[in-house]
């Protein structure tokens, strides 16, 4: 044993993170131990606040530390428009630009034949069932530009315009500060299919 | 606020490691969330536990749950042979290699003017106190082939050879498995002045 035995449980521990190698987690390890200790304890009871505090909003399934949720209780948002994301962290990011004020359905997830994630492993169901009560016109599907996003997005939109639902898709196109010379194809035909008359 | 405040706090308590930016610590805390509770809250006890635990050991200040540590009370260790080491970690390293089987000091940093950091900053004091109890014969300075590395050296080497003690330092050179054509100037310089006779 390199490390006595409390500091290589401590390592082991943080090699299970996703992205830190062993190496990393060693350096974690010994900058851990030597902080004050006060700052280390407040990681650690961090780490079980979060875990014992935050559910999932029982509505849109974002995560809260309220149930229903902050966004799903303020009636000062729009909640005629639903915007679905496949992770809370794309609630974050949505969230951080200011420029939406609708509410959201987060699904935990993308369609994957190949990982075998069908429709039911996501929060489709309750989708459905939140859009039979709510007053929503307008569904933004907001999944990643990603072939699995994109599949995941045909679905819904073929499930949910039936329904007479406004469904629509967030834009593909260059992003901006970008250089068309860098761009790939694939994005350069989305950014054409997707032009805009300038007025 | 973007995040659940238990989850914002997280966060913001993962971002102050060292090499974890604000979108790491965001990925790390959603994993932390979406694991099993018992792995999340083993990583919390596992912090709590070895901050609980670990300490310094009294004669080698390496990190130890045990004082002294378990190299300095194994009698199957050759305590003639003494080696210096900046950190905990350069202990754990040189452990990792099998090929050492003497005992250690550990400086806790090196000579840094810029920093700051002068002799009594460092556990030179301590070293000269155990020197003048235990039986060592040899002493291998094996700090970093840095410029605080060797400056580090020089100065304990000023201090120990004085004291009739044979003082050595690590081997500079080419690594092995590297490209001569590829070495830095200072390297290869190096290893030409540390040439040694073929038998």
């Amino acid at each position: 044993m390199y490390f006595a035995e409390p500091v290589a449980k401590l390592i082991e521990h943080l090699a299970k993170l996703p992205g830190i190698g062993p190496k990393t987690a060693q350096k974690l390890a010994l900058y851990l131990l030597e902080i004050p200790e006060e700052e280390a304890r407040a990681l650690a009871e961090a780490i079980i606040t979060a875990r014992k505090n935050t559910r999932y909003c029982s509505i849109c399934f974002n995560l809260t530390d309220t149930d229903p949720c902050a966004i799903c209780r303020n009636p000062g948002r729009n909640h005629r428009l639903l915007m679905v994301v496949e992770e809370a962290k794309d609630v974050a990011a949505m969230e951080r630009t200011g420029s939406f004020n609708g509410i959201y359905h987060v699904l935990h997830g993308v369609l994957s034949p190949i990982k075998g994630i069908g429709p039911e492993d996501l929060k489709v169901r309750e989708l459905l069932l939140r859009l039979s009560r709510e007053p929503v016109e307008e569904i933004i599907i907001a999944t990643n530009p990603t072939v699995e996003g994109e599949a995941t997005a045909m679905y819904l939109a073929s499930l949910l315009k039936p329904l007479n639902f406004k469904v629509t898709r967030i834009a593909h196109g260059l992003p901006v500060g970008s250089d068309i010379e860098y761009a790939d194809e694939l994005t350069i035909r989305k950014a054409l299919e997707g032009r805009r008359v300038l007025e």
